[in-house]
């Protein structure tokens, strides 16, 4: 990590989600430096997003020259920074000429975001994840099917010749938190511990029983009560059955597709183990590693170069 | 209301919830004085109980001699005053001879506890709704059909002569109170109002795609932001999305069934809607008022009494 300034640094590159902020420092060969704190959007007002910036990289910059930021993330919600306003789909996920340009005080630097994507029907909206899906396309420019980005509000992008053709988002991921930390299922789901054959039994109920999900969840404490179900099956069955009904919600787009999933490891893996018991075979992108990759394609891999059709 | 000893109190009828507790001073001919406190059980350890109800019918209490107190509801919960192990359906209600005796500190009172009612298959549990059940079987004695009591874990019994034969649990008002405080859905849905048209556009999407649910909800919040649903309309809607979800679930209770509601007159008027845009017509009934004759029931109707079989 560097302590001063970067003579070799072309520009940055910024993850700026809802919690946190992620930086790096890119050179010609990319990044030279990195960095983070827990500025996300949600903690700041709008005059608090520079400062916040300039925290991490002050240190990097050079003097005397302007040194472009390119963002992307909640930091362009209406809430944020300052607005980006959505792209439609259909659209390539990022476009070099379609940042949106931040008036920031500080001489040094210049900083534009990326835009969310936008689809009117049925209505749905990203923010952040265009930038990893651009990235997963720069790393598979002939890719030709699902992408799946599991999270707080999971993400199934269908994409072709470069563009996301449509998309759904799941509330999979903040229904899983809500449920198991602040619903009366939480009373039987304290610690960490992980059950994959209730995990695998709850996807196969969740998928084949999708409409009956709102009586399944019940039974979870029910069976903790009355039939010794434990904390790790119970925590696990809730996951199994929320991303078995995710499933069955999105067949969709994932039946007889190929799929690849982008997103921290775990949580993909999960995921990856739903599919293949649907003879689903999906291969996993680094989450990070296609941020990196999109936030280099929206600062202008040209939108004409053959296999980068970004 | 009476401010002192009540010389024709002749036992105490007691609903005492998650969180609240309610009494009555009961006499030959129905209740004489009513109180409440939000000492419900979620607040109060174990030695917290007795004082707890003591507040409230203290004053009540003649000297010299010894008042029954019969109380449902969470108070006899494994973490509650003392645990009043589930019976198993199929059974009546409530039945008098199988109270659980909770022992006292003060010797101008006796406390009994109704116990809750359990399931194996699928599991599942009630606490405090077996009591009204059993009310709304002194009030209608001949009643065959099935029982919905909307609320933060909604049931529906299925009743035939005099027994639960069966029931099923919904997180419904769970759902409904996380996804509008908590979720990312709260952002648009501020204030209190109501959109009837919204609700049954809710209702009848809910019914009909009850498997694509976790897809449906982050649509609120995608139509908030890109094509102006309006905050009552959204919570409208996510209210007639799960409560469609809770009827897709449940079909085989209510459908080609005599079904009667218990419940607070607003939400059971929710659910009333509901079915009726289903053609299914349900009667409906005051939660007080069942819970108070449940309460009678659970005190000591004969249990052979041709008419109250409970």
């Amino acid at each position: 990590m560097s302590k001063g300034p970067i003579t070799a640094l072309d520009w940055i590159a910024a993850d700026w989600g809802t919690s946190n902020l992620r930086v790096w420092a890119m050179g010609a060969e990319g990044p030279l430096a990195e960095a983070g704190s827990g500025d996300g959007m949600g903690k700041l007002d709008r005059a608090g997003f520079e400062p916040a910036l300039l925290r991490l990289i002050g240190p990097w910059l050079p003097a005397g020259r302007v040194t472009p930021v390119i963002a992307c993330g909640m930091v362009g919600a209406r809430q944020g920074w300052q607005e980006a306003p959505y792209r439609a789909t259909p659209c390539p996920p990022v476009a070099a000429g379609e940042l949106e340009a931040v008036a920031t005080h500080d001489p040094r630097i210049s900083v534009h975001i990326v835009p969310g994507l936008m689809q009117s029907r049925p209505a749905d909206v990203m923010r952040g994840e265009e930038t990893q899906i651009a990235g997963a396309l720069m790393l598979m420019p002939e890719f030709d099917g699902v992408l799946c980005l599991p999270g707080t509000h999971s993400k199934w992008a269908r994409i072709s010749a470069g563009e996301v053709v449509g998309f759904q988002s799941c509330m999979t991921g903040e229904l899983f938190a809500l449920l198991s930390t602040a619903s009366v299922l939480r009373h039987g789901m304290a610690g960490e511990g992980w059950d994959e054959t209730a995990f695998d039994a709850g996807v196969a109920e969740g998928i084949a029983h999708a409409d009956r999900l709102s009586a399944r969840l019940f039974s979870l404490r029910a069976e903790g009560l009355i039939a010794g179900l434990s904390a790790e099956a119970a925590r696990s069955r809730l996951s199994g059955l929320l991303i078995g009904a995710e499933l069955a919600a999105t067949k969709g787009y994932w039946l007889g597709q190929e799929v690849a999933l982008i997103g921290a490891s775990r949580l993909a893996g999960t995921y990856a183990r739903a599919l293949a018991a649907q003879g689903v075979g999906a291969r996993s992108l680094d989450a990070s590693a296609c941020t990196l990759a999109g936030l280099v394609a929206a600062r202008g891999a040209p939108a004409s170069a053959p296999k980068r059709r970004i």
